[in-house]
């Protein structure tokens, strides 16, 4: 095990073996996804404003933290960056598509995201309505003409669509809650999570460790490190909706709470909450080391999802 | 070329050799199909509420044309029914998924479907918009894992998303058109039709084809079927807007000439219309002719697509 997952709960553990967090190998593959997903939108024959309404929802920014998990996932059982670019690319198609949706009047109502208007707000709602369900579909058309091999196409192609019908189900989880009312606040908060975010991180991780020919093993030392950095995810999620400004954010802050919504501070409080990040942390970098032992785990795959869980702990936006 | 091809623009046309439609033949599939979406739904774990949400678009009535033509297509290369349920099931929660998220507020803003409250009246406008996300979603989960053989199962879902994504494309040039001011309108039109419901019926056939087992030559004839098929059911329905009442469709009806939709009688007067549906129909028969010399095409599923055709070129909801 590293040394820095006996940091726990401290933000300087996600400090590399220098003290600095190497930002650069975050975020290298973004460019990648990025430019694979923009010839995708402009060769895919498209009336132009439906193209334009895409292109502002999926190319404007935002972490890609799910590609990156993708391509990651896939060098750390010895793939290459390219064999990962479309599943990489669907799952971001899919993570957009639900923001464009979540934001709509009749779901969260957001006018902001990533830092400018909201798609339903610099077009219409008919339109953020199809850009959102063409987003999906694309998904699934991507990883259905760019995934030559049918057998890895058809294995990513279940992944992604069991993924995107547990999110979807999670926002319903969490929007327009109906659990049987003896279920336990942690465990309803649990359910939504592991749902709305947690079944497509999943996923980023499980398609990515598919098309690096990974083996039964590895696929599930990357499920279960997955796992933990999408329930992580959450938590800080939660963190920074109490703890951070509008402006940091780039988004509205504290609705979850105006909203009376379930929470991991407001269940378990902000100390608690950070302890449960410091916990699911040590357990993603577990489930790294387990992956470590195998023959075929590549270091520098397997380094940058450590370092990318790191990060995930301490963001702050 | 069978007898019935002749009587062009008659509506007796559509009967066949004994003088009646024989309507038991064509709605046959529609309990196997319909069973197996409720079992699926069933087994597929969900939300209780997003789950009846589901049902209720997806098991209360429709006319499930399209799971149709992909069963009787695939018969028709000499498939089994079976093999042909899982894209059935696919196609019509496809088709599903776009009505109810058509009927929304910003979109056509309909109140009925089917004779009933459409979804968002039924629950809410944020329910709607989830039920048909995951509609979609669960079309792509079904063709994952339902079909076992992984090069059929990737060749489906081609089909299937590049069509989904076709009908919004088309969702579009109708409701936000966009076109070069050049276009003709006729033009328009038929790119709106091509894309809107065509693709989907395309699809429908095709998906069939391949799940029969289709030669290169069985695919292309039952792709020009369709083709003709699918803008036959356009005009039909343009023709039903203008001619029929609401009570008889089970919806709202003259509201594209209300709205100022371009429509085949609006530009080409109803009698052209009705000669347009005429002409269709016999291309319809002339591809399902060709079928017929191929050696393994199955004359049951091939009389079944004539009189589904037939049956499309004079309905009346």
């Amino acid at each position: 095990m590293s040394q820095t997952t006996t940091q726990q709960g401290d933000d300087a553990a996600a400090a590399g073996p220098t003290g600095a967090l190497d930002l650069s190998r975050l975020t290298e593959p973004v460019e990648a996804v990025d430019s694979y997903l923009a010839d995708f939108i402009a060769r895919r024959p498209l009336p132009a404003n439906l193209r334009s309404a895409v292109e502002y929802a999926l190319l404007g920014g935002g972490k890609r933290m799910r590609p990156i998990l993708t391509v990651r996932s896939c060098e750390a059982v010895g793939g290459k960056l390219k064999a990962a670019l479309p599943a990489a690319a669907a799952i971001e198609l899919i993570h957009c598509f639900s923001l464009v949706h979540d934001d709509l009047p009749a779901m969260d109502d957001d006018d902001l995201r990533r830092g400018r208007p909201t798609l339903h707000k610099h077009t219409s709602e008919a339109m953020a309505i199809l850009a959102g369900d063409l987003m999906m579909g694309l998904a699934f058309e991507i990883v259905g003409t760019c995934i030559t091999r049918s057998e890895l196409a058809t294995a990513v192609s279940r992944e992604l669509a069991i993924a995107a019908n547990d999110m979807i189900a999670g926002q319903v989880y969490d929007t327009l809650p109906n659990f049987d009312e003896a279920t336990e606040p942690l465990e309803r908060l649990e359910t939504i999570h592991r749902h709305k975010t947690g079944a497509l991180l999943r996923c980023a991780c499980r398609m990515g460790a598919l098309c690096g020919g990974a083996n039964a093993g590895q696929l599930d030392a990357l499920t279960h490190y997955a796992e933990a950095v999408g329930l992580m995810f959450q938590v800080v999620d939660d963190l920074l909706d109490v703890t951070r400004t509008a402006e940091e954010l780039g988004k509205a802050a504290g609705k979850d709470q105006a909203q009376g919504k379930l929470t991991y501070p407001g269940l378990l409080g902000v100390e608690a909450s950070r302890g449960e990040v410091a916990r699911l942390r040590t357990r993603a970098h577990e489930a790294l080391a387990t992956l470590e032992n195998g023959e075929e785990g590549k270091r520098e795959g397997i380094d940058a999802l450590r370092e990318l869980c790191d990060y995930m702990a301490v963001r702050s936006n």
